[in-house]
């Protein structure tokens, strides 16, 4: 861990403890879009919702920075490999930010047009749930990176399980719903694209653990992970 | 363009055109399997839908061969900025390819879930098209690419509202025929799946499209581009 190494910091150390801040400050960006776009489609409050939705840009223009400062940094240190891997997982890392942040953006504009319709079932709250933990399985992916710390990477891929489970749970009761009252199909069609979007944070959470265990052990995850959208087996009714 | 400097080619540039060889098998792997996602869709072909599955393993395993490669290359070459811009724009196309070739396999998967149900509707003509449009788009990106050809990438952008346009008419087609026809509600839902990955699909090449404008121009599309999923907008019944 490069702030552990005894006072004697490199050139390259320090440039990769810089855009390492700025891949910590993304996430930070990305974790606050993610509870307020729950705690706005939980409430109803559209204000909020719009602030979400503005707000990705500044997680768009950080991306585009790190992008920058990481070829730059390849470009005049030329790192040696191992240096290298971690430069190349920083992009990753920050290209699954990003996407976070879009599916983020998209449950906003989701709320926006929930908030003019009736509200339908009581989804809500399991929704903000799922939220939650998809953020929990952010944070400690994040922190995870930073330590370089295998063990807790590969909890990050389990707490994916519950993400999908939660999900396969709502799209089944959406499809009875809808089937109940199609009068509530629209509304529910919107909640579904959101349970959606939180389900594939959860996936480019999980890509991020699988960098960390990437960069902590040289290798990917032999096994597949644990999977995922099950909804593609649903075709009973129900 | 590499393959026109007179005679002399350095190390990097035939290392380059190696990975850049690579990824053009694994574009052809991809429009290859969207092609017959398409048809398999079309004709209810539920053993091409599972040839369509079985080859994602081989463009996950072409992702995986180039971004190592990518790696090697940065790391022994020590490549300027340009060249490096370049080895980082194989990296971006590489990871569009293998989200593509995942958005494919998802149709696939549906393909075999609507095998199970009766047919609804008249839309597999309509996402058959769409998926062709789909197709050509990635297709002229990857010319483009390899002619770092700006003004076709540019194009490539343009073709994206057709696929959008595509998308919006079906979710509007979708939400009207299952309001119609509750017991219609599971396969249109498998179906909205399917127009929905499609739509990505369109996304994604359009992202390979921006990566030649950034390698032929040194900048990314200043304007946002022409957007997209409308349907956020939809909340009239119909």
């Amino acid at each position: 861990m490069t702030s552990d190494s005894p006072h004697i910091q490199s050139v390259f150390d320090r440039d990769l403890e810089r855009i390492q801040a700025l891949l910590m400050r993304m996430g930070g960006l990305v974790e606050a879009a993610m509870s307020d776009a729950a705690r706005a489609l939980d409430q109803r409050d559209e204000e909020l919702a719009q602030k979400v939705r503005a707000a990705d840009a500044e997680v768009d223009a950080l991306e585009h920075q790190i992008n920058q400062e990481c070829a730059r940094i390849i470009a005049l240190r030329g790192p040696n490999a191992t240096d290298l891997r971690t430069v190349l997982s920083v992009l990753k890392v920050a290209g699954s930010l990003e996407r976070m942040g879009d599916y983020t953006k998209n449950v906003a504009k989701r709320v926006t047009v929930l908030a003019g319709m009736p509200p339908v079932g009581n989804a809500a709250g399991t929704l903000r749930r799922m939220m939650r933990t998809a953020e929990l399985m952010l944070k400690d992916a994040l922190d995870a990176y930073i330590r370089r710390d295998a063990e807790m990477a590969a909890h990050v891929r389990l707490q994916d399980e519950e993400v999908d489970q939660i999900y396969n749970t709502l799209f089944r009761a959406f499809l009875t719903h809808m089937m109940e009252d199609p009068r509530s199909i629209t509304p529910f069609m919107h909640l579904h694209f959101v349970a959606k979007n939180i389900e594939r944070m959860g996936d480019h959470a999980t890509n991020i653990a699988e960098q960390v265990i990437y960069l902590a052990t040289g290798e990917l995850p032999a096994e597949p992970r644990p999977k995922a959208d099950t909804t593609s087996l649903t075709s009973a009714d129900g």
